[in-house]
C-alpha cells in the first residue's frame, strides 16, 4: 500500500503553465516509475486569465478549497495587461498570508550545468535562506492622501508581530540545526529602523537560547550582500524579513548561478494548512508559448513538495534525474544550452525510467 | 585671488577620525601645490565620546553651526558602546533629512588596485548610484505597542511625499543626462508595495517626459540585484528609495571590487544648505587605532566634494593622484595590500608633489 497525495496545481500566468505541466509529467513519471507512493493533480484554473472573466484572480472559497489538497504546486503570477500590484494581491499574497504558510524557504547552491559568476565562490555556494512570510513590509497596510497635491503623501506601513517573529527565527534556528555546519544569520536592519528591526534583534538573542549547538551571527542588510559576494562561504542559513529576503533570495540565485532553477517552498510549519511550492522566476512573458521556459525551478520546487510530504526518498532521486541532466547540458536557452522544455522533460523522464 | 572654503570637519566614531585626518592632509597638500584654492577645516568632535560627556551627539545649535560651512567631511559614526540605532539617530541621520540632504549620490566603478569578483564584468563597472535621503522607510516612523505580549506590534512606517519622489527623480534624470549613455533605471517594488512605490511609478513616468535625450527603465528592487550581477554593462545611472539605493549601494561597491574605496555624497541639490561627504564603510571598530585603515574612501568623498564647490580640475588632479597610487599596489591591508594608512596618505602625497 502506498501513499496518495493530492495536489492543487495551479499554472497562473505567462510560462506558468509551461513549467507547471511539465512538471506534472515529471513527477507523476517519477510516480508511476517507483511505484512507492501516488500523486494526483487536479487543475485550478486562478490567474489572470479568470480574473478577466470574473473580477477576481482567486475563487471566493478559494482558501477552503485549498485546504482540501495536501499541497499546491503554483506557476507564476503577473501579466501586462494588469497592474502588478492587482495581480500579485489578487492571486499569491492572497494565498501566502491568509493560508499562514509563514515560513518561505529557499535553497540556493551551485548546480550541474549553471555558471557561477562570482571568481571569490572557489568552494561552490551552499546556502538555505528563509524568508518570513506573512507579515513585515508585505503586511499590505498604507495609503495615499492628499492625493495630487505637491504635499501628497504615501505610506508603506511594515508591521511585525513578537508572535510572527518568535516563529519564523524558531524556524530558522531549527532548520540551520539540521544542516551540517548549523549556522543562522539573522538579517535585519536594526540600525535605521528602530521599531520592528530592533524586536528582530531582541527575539533572535532569546530564542538563540533554546538552540546550544547552533552558532548565530546577526548582520545588517546592506552588509550581507556584500558578504554574500567577497565571502561566500561564511554563510549557511540566512533568516531576514519578507522584503530582505525577497532581494536577498533573488541575488543568491543569481550569485550561485540562475534564478531560472530556483525553487520556493512556502510552508505552513504548523502544517494545518497545505504549503505551496513554486519556482522564484515570475510569469516571463517574453518567452511565452516559445515551448523553451527553464522547467528546473519547479521541478525542484516540487522535489522540495515531495519532502515536505514526507516522500524524502523520492525527492532525493528526483533531485539526481535532475542534476545529471543539467550536468549533461541539456538545458534551456537561459542557460546557454539549446533544449526546448520539453527535452528537458524528455531527458528527465528518461533519467527516471533508469530507476527501475 | 583664490577662493578660500570652509569645511566642517566631523570625524565621529571608530577609524573616523583616522580617515578623516589622512584626507585632510592630503586635501591640504592639494590646495597648497595647486594655488587654485584655499581650504580651510574646522574640527567638530560630535560622535559617542561627545555624546558621552553631552548626553546627545550632536550640539543643540547643530544645524546652526553645520551652515556656517560650505560643507562637511564626515568620518564614520557607530561604536559598541551604543545601540546603533541611538547612535545613527543621533548623528547621521539627524543631519541627512534635517538639513534636507535629498540627494545621497555614490559613483561606483571598478578602480586600479582592487579587484572585481565578478566574471560577467569584463567591461568594467561604471555606474552611479542615486539614494533618495530624506525619507521613505527613513522617514522614522513607528513604533512598539503591547511590548512583551504574543500580540506585540511593532511598526516602520514609510513615508513618501510627491514632493519628496519628484525632487529625486528630477536630480536622478538630470544626473543621467550628464553621464555619456545617458541612461536612468528608476528602482522600486511596486508589485508588493501598492502606495509610496505605485506613487513612483507614476511619477517616474511623467519626469520622464522632460528628460527626452535620456533613456530610462524600471526594474523590481529584487530583479535589479540579478541585473547588476548578471548584465552589469546594461547599467549606467540607478535611482531608488532610501532602503532599496542602501541595500544596492553596498552591492554595488561590493561587485565592483571594494566598500573601502566607495565615496558618498549628501547632498542639497537647492544648496541653501550645506552638503556632507562620507565614505560608505563605517566604523570598522576591529581595526581601530591599528593605522591600517583604508582612507581611500574619505579621499574620493573629498574629490566629490571639491567638485561640487566648483572645483573641478583640483577634484580630477586630486581622483589621478589616488589611482596612480592604488594602480602602484600602494593599498591597505584590506585590499591585500601591505601599507599603512599614513604610507597612503604620503604615497598621493607626492603624486600630488608632481603636478607643480
Ligand atoms: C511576485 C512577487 C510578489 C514576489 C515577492 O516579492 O514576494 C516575488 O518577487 C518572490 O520573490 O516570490
Ligand atoms: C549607517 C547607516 C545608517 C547608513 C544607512 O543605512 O543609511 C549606512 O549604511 C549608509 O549606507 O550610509
Amino acid at each position: 500500500m502506498s501513499t496518495s497525495y493530492q495536489i492543487a496545481s495551479i499554472p497562473g500566468d505567462g510560462i506558468g503553465p509551461e513549467v507547471v505541466s511539465a512538471t506534472i509529467q515529471v513527477v507523476e513519471k517519477l510516480a508511476k516509475t517507483l511505484g512507492t507512493f501516488q500523486i494526483n493533480f487536479t487543475h485550478i484554473p486562478w490567474g489572470t486569465n479568470y480574473y478577466k472573466e470574473h473580477g477576481r484572480y482567486l475563487s471566493e472559497d478559494a482558501l477552503t478549497t485549498l485546504r482540501k489538497y495536501d499541497a499546491g504546486l503554483f506557476g507564476a503570477v503577473g501579466d501586462p495587461d494588469v497592474p502588478d500590484h492587482i495581480s500579485l494581491w489578487g492571486l499569491l499574497l492572497a494565498i501566502r498570508g491568509p493560508l499562514q504558510l509563514y515560513a518561505n524557504v529557499r535553497p540556493v547552491r551551485t548546480f550541474p550545468g549553471t555558471k557561477c559568476p562570482l571568481n571569490t565562490a572557489t568552494g561552490g555556494i551552499d546556502w538555505m535562506l528563509v524568508r518570513e512570510n506573512s507579515e513585515g513590509e508585505y503586511s499590505g497596510q498604507g495609503g495615499r492622501s492628499h492625493v495630487g497635491q505637491p504635499w501628497e503623501a504615501a505610506t508603506e506601513v511594515a508591521i511585525f508581530t513578537r508572535v510572527g517573529i518568535e516563529r519564523i527565527i524558531r524556524f530558522a534556528f531549527e532548520t540551520a540545526q539540521s544542516r551540517p555546519r548549523k549556522h543562522l544569520t539573522v538579517v535585519t536592519k536594526s540600525n535605521s529602523m528602530r521599531n520592528g528591526m530592533v524586536l528582530w534583534d531582541e527575539i533572535a538573542a532569546s530564542v538563540a537560547k533554546d538552540f546550544p549547538d547552533v552558532t548565530w551571527d546577526k548582520m545588517l542588510v546592506d552588509a550581507m550582500t556584500v558578504r554574500m559576494v567577497w565571502k561566500p562561504e561564511s554563510i549557511d542559513t540566512i533568516v531576514g524579513t519578507n522584503l530582505h529576503m525577497d532581494i536577498l533570495s533573488d541575488l543568491a540565485a543569481a550569485l550561485a548561478g540562475s534564478i531560472g532553477i530556483a525553487p520556493s517552498s512556502n510552508l505552513d510549519p504548523t502544517r494545518k494548512n497545505p504549503s505551496l511550492f513554486e519556482p522564484v522566476h515570475g510569469s516571463a512573458f517574453d518567452i511565452i508559448g516559445k515551448g523553451i521556459a527553464n522547467p528546473v525551478g519547479t521541478f525542484w520546487s516540487a522535489a522540495e513538495m515531495l519532502t515536505w510530504l514526507g516522500e524524502k526518498d523520492a525527492s532525493a532521486k528526483l533531485m539526481q534525474c535532475i542534476e545529471n541532466v543539467c550536468a549533461a547540458g541539456i538545458l534551456t536557452p537561459d542557460l546557454g544550452g539549446s533544449s526546448s522544455t520539453q527535452g528537458v522533460v524528455d531527458a528527465v523522464c528518461s533519467e527516471i525510467e533508469k530507476l527501475k
